[in-house]
């Protein structure tokens, strides 16, 4: 592919020779020769000196000379979007595999793809051009829509609905019981789990995650939601739009969070309570109150992130601080003794 | 379905009209006109009065003549009973799907449902009306008894006994290898695992869960012990009766758990101590130490839950504690001065 | 089996009766009459006085007539080497089920064992003696090497590379996608994830671990890393050579973790970071900078282990810290005003 049609591609401005002949996509650090490379955070400007890509996309503002360069206005975007030109990643093949076991008035859309060992159950409506890899189980009642790409292994019980463009990966399940019994005596009465899930249009969701259906009503992950690897989330959550919620957090039942919201790794939410809009929550945070948008927490039990970032500063000094406590302490004694 | 059949299914004490017509059952603040609802929580029963439900299940103080009225003496419980009665739940298929693989001196009780894919080794027991979901793996030797729900892709490796009642859902892994190495020089040297994993009556594990086999001897999880999803049991773990153990806890190996204890999400649990009877340990907690029965601990490491509440609210003041303390040292100091 | 065949078996020295029949291998406190057991570690020598074992593993120092002894330089290691005399694990069915679903140009050496719902793509290649357990999915364009096993229902994507004598438990997943996304507005869009994930000889990885693929380039998993249950590691991410990854871990993307490194368990390491040779990080830290090599740390953030453990010994002094200062203000205060 020459540089020029790398440019046209992404409605890029061209600056050096467009016949070069580009072979492959890579990092700053790990270009070679024949690769084109991307700057998209500025902090890093100086390895374009010395990066041994062939070109760069680049903003429109970076000068340099030492290579080829397309300026776009956002180029890591443009990077995300030049990656498939380079890879050879051979599509699922079309069809339906012979093994495909299907229940009773099953709808498959056009353009599917079903690998082997594939189960679905009654009344399943599957859209178009989804596929589904080896081994995915499908309840009873269940609505895929268009686009859907479903990882091996995938679980997905009766009645969940999943909208258009959603992926997910390898080992999650949707729809699994909630966590919900009656206390009784010493011994616990489990509460039947008849609710259901809702996934809509362009959700992710990470491998071996764990989704529970709702209590009654729904658990609900709403529209462009990007869920990373083994994150639990509870029975009847709430889940807004855009919200990110990266690997091993464990969302607990009927919480609700908001919408462009960052939950980040191994953050615990309890149950019952409210993530406003645009909340960034730190790693490993335990959050046990309601936060109103906007705000940046941490720490277990989370507060403000800045009040947090300080009390753990000072922790550090917490045993010279006794120390010096105790020698006021004996001070203060000695000027009490000399006064009387 | 009419409210006096409620009333009598529960054997509850009907106040109102009895020829109302039920169509549902739901919470407080999301039922509908037809629906009805249920107050376990006396500090809910203002919602009593802005419900849209047309007959509440409540106990045996609460006043009002809003709606209909079923007094029972558990409400939780009686909502629980009662959400079977309008759900429709299509049961497995009966009977064992021709994808069915088994080894040999295979035993099967009666009405089981073995849905698409499952495969058992040799010499395995399975009770009756039992259902193993599509792909579930089960190994050599393992028993499981009358009654138990194996959902989705379920894998129980050989020798695992596994009693009455208990529900796995999807993905969970039974009996995998404890994680045990002998350190030889630089390297490590793996411990073959040859013990096995013991479930008793009326567990229920969730998704994704992990339980691994004993190095010697068994892990056990005892009667009517509920497990959440993504939770780690590691080799030689027992857990006491009635315990409950929410979502990612992590249990290291040869900690012993004692009855009724409740252990909050994202807990963990070094290995080799004891957790006495009763105790409750607070979310995301790291216990080093064993604790004795009763306790309530929370922070890692782990101490008395009210201590380290305190200590937490202190720790928030820290910063301004050290200003106060440098601002005594100076005035102590003009002190000192102005003695001598 | 008789001792002497245990003594030899093992290269030590025999202490005792030579032809005492010996029937099982078990721990110091569970060993019944007729068993071998071992005593690795001194603290528990006394154990010795109480076994009802009738030989020991033990080193060259241990003093006892009570029972028969094996003497060798490491007990834990020989402990580790006789388990499997006693146990009696059925191998897997060696060859290949006719449910096998291959692709084109597959190789598989000899002697594997390929149980039922396998499932691989095209160009795979398989060394010898290798197993893969039921419902196995392998995409296109995998190597796996000699003496490789892989439970049921792992998941191992395209392109991943696997080297020889690798265990990989249930439910793993093995080359989902990273998780990367290019903010766009308030909508996220996904980078493609065409890297790969590498795995050296002699590594293990636990059940329902999760790996994903590199962005670009490889994620790596180097000779002899042993990786316990329930971990997540991000794409990118490099794990140097017998490395330990207790349960329940994240590591997020482009972290490097040096050789012998031991990471506890629930511990969380933020992306792009390095960490040491060596290092030791407890159970539950956080930790979001690189560390040097050797280093022992703790907390989260992550601190000095030793200063961590003290802060949190200081931490509960806290509250009454603080009643000591304001009286020290008071006092000061007293002073101050005698003074004028």
């Amino acid at each position: 592919m020459r540089l020029s049609d790398i440019a046209q591609f992404l409605g890029g401005e061209l600056e050096g020779e467009g016949d070069l002949e580009i072979k492959g996509v890579n990092t700053l650090e790990e270009s070679q020769p024949g690769d084109i490379t991307f700057l998209a955070n500025p902090k890093y400007k100086a390895k374009l000196h010395t990066t041994r890509a062939s070109a760069a996309i680049v903003n429109r503002e970076v000068l340099t000379d030492r290579l080829a360069l397309v300026r776009v206005d956002n180029p890591y975007l443009a990077f995300a979007r030049i990656i498939p030109l380079f890879s050879k990643i051979e599509p699922p093949p079309p069809g339906i595999h012979p093994s495909f076991i299907t229940g009773e008035e099953v709808q498959i859309g056009q353009n599917c793809s079903i690998l082997p060992y594939v189960v679905v159950g009654n009344r399943v409506k599957i859209g178009d051009r989804t596929v589904l890899y080896s081994g995915v189980y499908i309840g009873n009642d269940v609505t895929i829509g268009n686009d859907v790409v479903i990882y091996p292994h995938v679980t997905i019980m009766h009645g969940v609905q999943i909208g258009n463009r959603v992926i997910i990966h390898s080992g999650a399940v949707i729809g699994s019981d909630g966590f919900g019994f009656v206390p009784q005596a010493e011994t616990y009465q489990k509460i039947p789990q008849v609710g259901t899930v809702l996934i809509e249009d362009d959700v992710e969701i990470g491998a071996n995650v764990t989704i529970d259906r709702a209590t009654l009503g729904k658990t609900h992950i709403q529209r462009g939601v990007k869920i990373d690897n083994l994150v639990q989330i509870a029975h009847n959550v709430v889940i807004g739009e855009n919200s990110i919620i990266v690997a091993q957090v464990g969302i607990s039942g009927s919480t609700q969070v908001g919408r462009n919201v960052t939950l980040a790794g191994q953050v615990g939410l309890v149950g019952h309570i409210k993530i406003g809009d645009y909340v960034k929550i730190g790693a490993q945070s335990g959050v046990t109150k309601s936060i109103p948008s906007h705000a940046v927490v941490s720490g277990s039990p989370a507060v403000d992130h800045l009040l947090w970032k300080k009390s753990q500063v000072s922790l550090l000094k917490l045993p010279e601080l006794i120390q010096r406590v105790r020698d006021l302490e004996r001070r203060v004694e000695e000027l009490e003794r000399g006064k009387s």
